[in-house]
């Protein structure tokens, strides 16, 4: 069987492998929040049958939070061994009121830039992870096994700081251990260019409560003796950077290096349209640190961001109310060789310095994880490359990527694996916001693409 | 009949009273909220009737908000006329799950300071209404009449801004004139001092809204070269206040004066327990300006508050989300003469000083009133201060107040009239916040104070 056979095969089953992929976007597993837990068991379940199904030894593994999916196709011992990771989790939906449809009520939307499939985690990550799966099903349906030794591991607490991954991975290393992993979660340069992501920014997350009075407020008999925590709250952010837009904890910027004037020339050479990639958003300028490209901003330097803040009345009308207490979700991201450890001591000590006398505070940590660098003359990124440039008619780039994916770094410290980050997003997807997508057009080449890539691993 | 024999039946009704507050404060009318606008109509619906069974002429007189419940008892052309002043809206309930029992689900609770009524508005200000309307009753009972012309005046959205206070009492004046009013909803000094409120701080209430992107952005596709609106507004925030509590809006301290050192050391002599008063609300310090006491902080100074503030994701876990918009509910309390149209063009100006250029602010504005002060050597505050004083066994003193009671700028501006201030809460209502309660000393003695007080302000 011809590899053009089976591209072939991927094209004539595309509708039943959409079928497939709105099956598992109708699953509200948002991982975050408790009252869904039923729902991330139940994609746990749907993607355990679907592996048995295609002939993988699968199963589902409990954890104290939601549960881990692991899958083993042996094919030969003597090819090549991956493992594949993805997540099917997904972010909150709110605010509701902006979805244009339900958003666990997968469709395809027609728009002017192709058809889309429209539903929360479309992009990030079901549809990206059932690329992999699709590309799996379609070489073992025509060719009756995998071109190389595959293994799968999905978790489904990626969106909510993935508090059972490196106990569950420490405890299972024998289970997961391959010759390198795949990781498909990362986007595309521009729908054209495939993108390997060879950088990621690592992260620190806290959620930080600051407590005054012992009860809420009347700021008519209070206002002015008492301590409002939602100043304080305000000081310390507003601290937190500089009139530059640089970060003011001492030290931080340690680890974090200039780019080499070669791989600036790289990615200057990528001719990024910083308008047009601001503009759809609703933004003109850079906002980041003063000095920057808007590449080196998202890929190269380190931020500081407030992702939520709340206290107080924040409901119609007004109340004259003076909070007990005010929180905030605040994360760096970072990059080089920045200590997350060190980082998460000094923003402590950031805040206890500016904490008055009748304020406490209380952290929430969300756990932290240091940026990655891959080592892109390996040969099978070679390969992946040559593949992706194949399928997709244009020079596979190497990327860096501003997001943070924690369990790159897990994999290399834990099972030793270096990792192949493909994807397939594109910067529209609007993945963690309403109206998430994921391009039809990424889906079916997504497939083809994975075909490509794992025939090309088992070649010599 | 003699004053003494109408006091008695004070004290024998005080059930049937209860009775009846109980019935009004059962009543959710919140008023800041569009989804308790029927239960604003129940209640005004309830005073009208409750007046007409007690003799009053009654009637709803309905607005775009909440209706006004007006009505007139005209005993005696040649005795004086007051108009009374109360609303029988009340403030939102949240957080819902600090309350030990339902809000509108009145009761009396044991504690150690004695019984006290316990529900939303007990205090503010439902039962202090009805201790006035229940003078009105046993006066009418036990004599046939009333000693002086009452006229009543009740609102629906004191708790919201007042939106219809100020065209309806424009288009009502002479439905609503009187020599004086009377106006139940402040404090007293202490649970054993009664006390008539001479200064009111004024009020500048603003909405803003921080629109930075056009979408919620995921952090790690965007932090960094997106604006977020959250920094924006902390900054804002943060810049309102100097290191000494000073609020920086320049020219904000114009009007403001100095307390005479008459005034300064009668209010020392009231000999206010400082840290009682903050270790109540679980604090050490008072927080206002460096320089001022507390009770100079409260009754005699400018405040500038946050009185909630919200952006981004809230909720369980934790979600690297950029946020669209932020937004803040920021309250100045104003004295002296400190002009409210001047400062909420200084804030606005304070906030679009800050504003980068890819955001954009909204204000929704919360009227905005001057602070009062009472002619305090006018016969009718001689003679409520001696009622007040023979009721209570105690000398009823003059007093400031921290919070801003709008109407009483109006009733001056537009009715001419002064308004003389009496009420029984305590510092430890809870007004605004879960578990309000009213003390029940506080409702029995209000309502024979109130009879006193009619009964004196009848003698030449």
């Amino acid at each position: 069987m011809s590899l053009q056979a089976v591209l072939d095969k991927v094209d004539e089953n595309l509708p039943q492998a959409l079928d497939r992929l709105f099956e598992l976007l109708s699953i509200d597993s948002i991982s975050t929040d408790p009252a869904y837990k039923a729902s991330c068991l139940k994609a746990a379940n749907w993607l355990v049958d679907d592996l048995t199904s295609m002939g993988f030894e699968a199963a589902r593994h409990d954890t104290p939070g939601h549960p881990m999916v692991v899958a083993h196709h042996m094919s030969d011992p003597d090819k090549p061994h991956v493992m594949f990771y993805g997540h099917y989790d997904v972010q909150p939906v709110d605010p509701l009121e902006l979805w244009h449809r339900p958003p666990f009520e997968p469709a395809i939307d027609d728009t002017p830039n192709g058809k889309v499939i429209r539903a929360r985690g479309a992009a990030d990550d079901k549809g990206q992870v059932m690329t992999f799966l699709e590309a799996c099903r379609v070489l073992k349906q025509t060719t009756g096994t995998l071109p190389i030794n595959v293994s799968i591991f999905f978790e489904g607490e990626e969106e909510s700081g993935s508090p059972s991954l490196i106990p569950f991975m420490q405890a299972n290393t024998e289970l997961l251990k391959a010759d390198m992993a795949l990781v498909c979660d990362t986007g595309m340069w521009d729908k054209n260019t495939p993108t390997i992501s060879t950088m990621l920014r690592g992260m620190v997350g806290e959620e930080i409560t600051i407590t005054g009075p012992s009860l809420d407020l009347h700021s008519g008999m209070y206002g002015g003796p008492a301590m409002n925590p939602i100043r304080v709250l305000t000081r310390i952010i507003s601290d937190l950077h500089d009139d530059n837009g640089r970060i003011t904890l001492p030290g931080f910027y340690d680890g974090v290096e200039e780019l080499t004037d070669e791989v600036r020339a790289q990615w200057q050479s990528l001719e990024h349209d910083d308008d047009a990639f601001l503009q759809s958003v609703g933004l003109s300028e850079a906002a980041g640190e003063k000095g920057y490209s808007v590449l080196e901003q998202i890929w190269a330097r380190p931020t500081c961001d407030v992702n939520g803040i709340s206290g107080g009345y924040s409901g119609e009308g007004f109340k004259t109310v003076l909070p007990s207490i005010a929180q905030a979700k605040i994360s760096f991201r970072l990059v080089g060789t920045q200590d997350p450890a060190k980082i998460q001591q000094d923003f402590y000590r950031h805040v206890e310095e500016r904490l008055p006398v009748d304020c406490t505070v209380s952290y929430k940590t969300k756990d932290g994880s240091p940026a990655t660098v891959m080592p892109v003359d390996a040969p099978a990124f070679k390969k992946a490359q040559q593949a992706l440039t194949t399928e997709w008619e244009k020079e596979a780039i190497y990327a860096g990527c501003g997001g943070s994916i924690p369990v790159v770094g897990h994999i290399k410290d834990i099972l030793g694996m270096d990792s192949l980050l493909v994807g397939f997003m594109l910067d529209d997807d609007a993945i963690h916001s309403p109206n998430e997508k994921y391009s039809l057009r990424s889906y079916h080449k997504g497939i083809r693409s994975w075909v490509r890539i794992l025939d090309a691993l088992a070649a010599d």
